[in-house]
């Protein structure tokens, strides 16, 4: 994570933030509060960590605007002030990126196929398989182990890490980025008939990935039935998600991981969906929805809505407790209603 | 997804399904009820979407018997019904499913045991490895990335997708489908001892996969301590299921995305778990059970059961309330029997 | 799981137990209780398997100590009685686990960066891929599919199964076992920003895998935003774990299958984690501490606490009146304080 040294005055410029301090001070690198040193800018993340400014011997702080206030003159360190101090964190990190040698050639230790389209700067590492009809943008980067079936398509700068498969016909957009093992375009999960007559039903749709949208490590995006599984532009899809066949999300939607959203669902643009969530099939989660982790969203959600389900874990003996009562509440309220009954006659004498 | 055309009194004859309008007409495709056009055949797939009936432009649709009466006359395409409209959705779907070009041989660019026994018609493709002593059966096809375990053996008509493993000595039937990414015979999840002095305790039984199971992409069956985990014929298993050691999965039974069983635990015939759910382990799920979403199945349950354990999400500032008070039922019980007792003594007076 | 045979006495000297009854008894391999036949031991797991002594055909029986009391003169096979049957369970396993072929070099199938460091009596299978500056320590195994990223450390005595992903820079330490398809330094989740603005936040920590650690299969570990994600040695992590950018977890604990832990949470040492719990982001879990399975975790837990949050299924039709009751909580105290009052009024008069 080191690269060309920049004053924090360029920094500033770039990022589009202010200078309390020194802006003439050179930076090389980002480092996390407690570790940084001379050299170094940090970022104050979280107000719980404020306790490490104290000590912080970095040579400039990202914060907020108005947050170096309380420290001008008393710190041996620089502030950079920015409007979204997270924003401006992202943006220097990209800034002191290492840069990644990629060959962008082919690899004579990959299996390309003769018909498959390989457009300039496209890096292909060993041990891939791109097969018949296919198609790679230009500049994407195929890490080992990718697998790549017939037909699919795979637009410009994406990254597709280390053993992801992208079955035959699904298409991804440009400046996707894949993570390690993740399938996109395994079958959708379906049958007809039961027991011993059960059948497969074939699954013949495909999956669209469209622009700048992020999948997580071995997280499964399944092939539509019929017509497509959609992945709208900017959505981010963390680690062992589900998404079942002929799912929909929105645009710039949150999944969390181990997520799992079944077959038909749709989930609406600017929706957040925590860990561990659960969404039945054939609903529809509408525009900007917050879903907390954990929870079991059986029906449609209307758009804006903030949802949860998950429930807090307790000392585990006064958990059995609870647990044995809770199949009781239908007595329980049957009790209070009693009781409401009696003292209304009770109070009548 | 196209292939030959076929009349739709044929397409009637192969499915078991009788023509109501025009058994003429030539059908050549599939398509959602949407999206579908002349020439295309659809499906009714779930009463929600009859509206779409209105303007469907496809040449027929397939619907259950009697349920074409209504529209006789009135609509512009035939109508194939069937005793079960999805079973023959699914056989007309297989009908129009495009080949796929199959090697049927063995790519040189996969490694392969000398002595390894790869039967007649197996497609083997680049980047595999197929360790010593391993079988595979006729027709089977080995995708890129597929890792095959000493002396594991793989029946015939199986797929196995890129990127999947089978280890040592595992052994999977015939015209089983294993997705992209699952793993096969990983060591159970099994120590000895305490701390500092946790000891591995080897997992060396194996895992058996009988005919016509179908594995979901990224799902993980752990192999044996001792002897066997089990998935009987024609279980489904959808991804990123966790199977543990020692398991036995009923024949027939549908296991759906994300559900976690722990070691020893037999899941009986024809049981239907939903998405999420957990069993615990050393228990028996008897034949027949049904096991809703995001269910903890903590002790053994009676064939035939149908449970459930999943929460519904709430608006979070009302959930907030219900989380306060959940803890607190004992104390509400305590209440409740207390003024119970105080209305009994202000009765008797 | 056979290897050269031993008498009782013997095994009964390696593993620090007692023989009751012959001592001279070959033994040549450890089978199930229901299976086990003569020359093979056997360990009596639960108590509810207790059953199977009855028709037992093993040679001998691994026991606690003064388990074999009630049976002496009465059973045709031995004891093996041991302070912790389980661990001489262990052992046993391991004396007689089969040797496996390794070939201690280099696959020409593999593809190895001339920089990179791999010391000796490593096995590299073909379709490997090590890149520049990576190191990988003495007697390692990288089974086909593996990849090691750009510097990453890899120790000796360390096993990753088929289809591992370790990316760039991540440290992994000695005997550290890492199962098929785990992802290790995959991105962490981080996004700064709204919407059509949200930009990535590049992910250029790094994860410190420490001594003796398993890992499950398709499990993944993120990498560091900024330093370390860390798990500290002897942990022993499931299958379809995810832990998240910048968590520790401490020393000794155990995280079974589907646990999800988010970001910068700190897990202590000797903590148990069940199956489908799930960790919020930012919190500690004190040392010792144990958490039930599908628990959510919404804030810190202190040290030897033992949680639960799990709900146990019970009959449909009985749990959608509970469900249904649930959100009315709230109303339902406000009901019995209510009464409570009204009663009060009542006593008064």
């Amino acid at each position: 994570m080191s690269a060309a040294a920049r004053t924090l005055a360029q920094i500033a410029a770039l990022v589009g933030g202010k200078v309390i301090g020194d802006g003439g001070v050179l930076i090389h690198r980002v480092a996390p509060i407690a570790d940084a040193v001379d050299g170094e800018i940090t970022f104050l993340a979280n107000a719980r960590y404020a306790k490490y400014l104290e000590g912080c011997r970095a040579s400039a702080v990202i914060v907020g605007v108005g947050a170096a206030a309380g420290y001008i003159g008393r710190s041996r360190f620089a502030f950079l002030e920015a409007a979204d101090p997270y924003v401006a964190f992202a943006k220097i990190l990209q800034l002191f990126l290492p840069s990644v040698r990629l060959a962008q050639s082919r690899s004579s230790q990959a299996a390309i196929d003769a018909s498959a389209v390989i457009e300039d700067g496209v890096t292909v590492f060993p041990n891939v398989f791109v097969s018949a009809e296919a198609r790679v943008g230009r500049n994407s980067v195929l890490y080992p182990g990718v697998y790549v079936g017939d037909g699919a398509e795979i637009g410009s700068d994406c990254v597709l890490h280390p053993n992801v498969v992208v079955r035959q016909g699904c298409r991804v957009g440009n400046r996707v980025i894949v993570h390690a093992g993740a399938v996109i375009g395994s079958d959708g999960f379906g049958y007809a008939g039961h027991g011993e007559d059960r059948i497969k039903i074939p699954q013949v749709g495909i999956v669209v990935v469209e622009d700048d949208v992020e999948i997580g490590a071995n997280a499964t995006v399944d092939r539509a039935t019929l017509g497509q599984t959609i992945i709208e532009r900017g959505a981010k899809i963390d680690n062992l998600v589900q998404i079942a066949h002929n799912v929909r999300i929105g645009a710039h939607s949150i999944i969390a991981a181990q997520v799992g959203i079944a077959g038909s669902s749709k989930v609406g643009k600017h929706v957040t969906i925590l860990g561990q969530a659960g969404i039945v099939n054939h609903i529809e989660i509408g525009d900007g929805a917050i879903i907390g982790p954990q929870s079991g969203i059986p029906k449609s959600v209307p758009a804006g809505a903030l949802l949860s389900g998950g429930i807090a874990a307790a000392p585990h003996h006064e958990w059995l407790k609870v647990m044995a009562l809770l199949p009781q509440l239908p007595k329980l309220w049957a009790s209070v209603r009693s009781i409401e009954r009696q003292i209304a006659s009770l109070l009548k004498k």
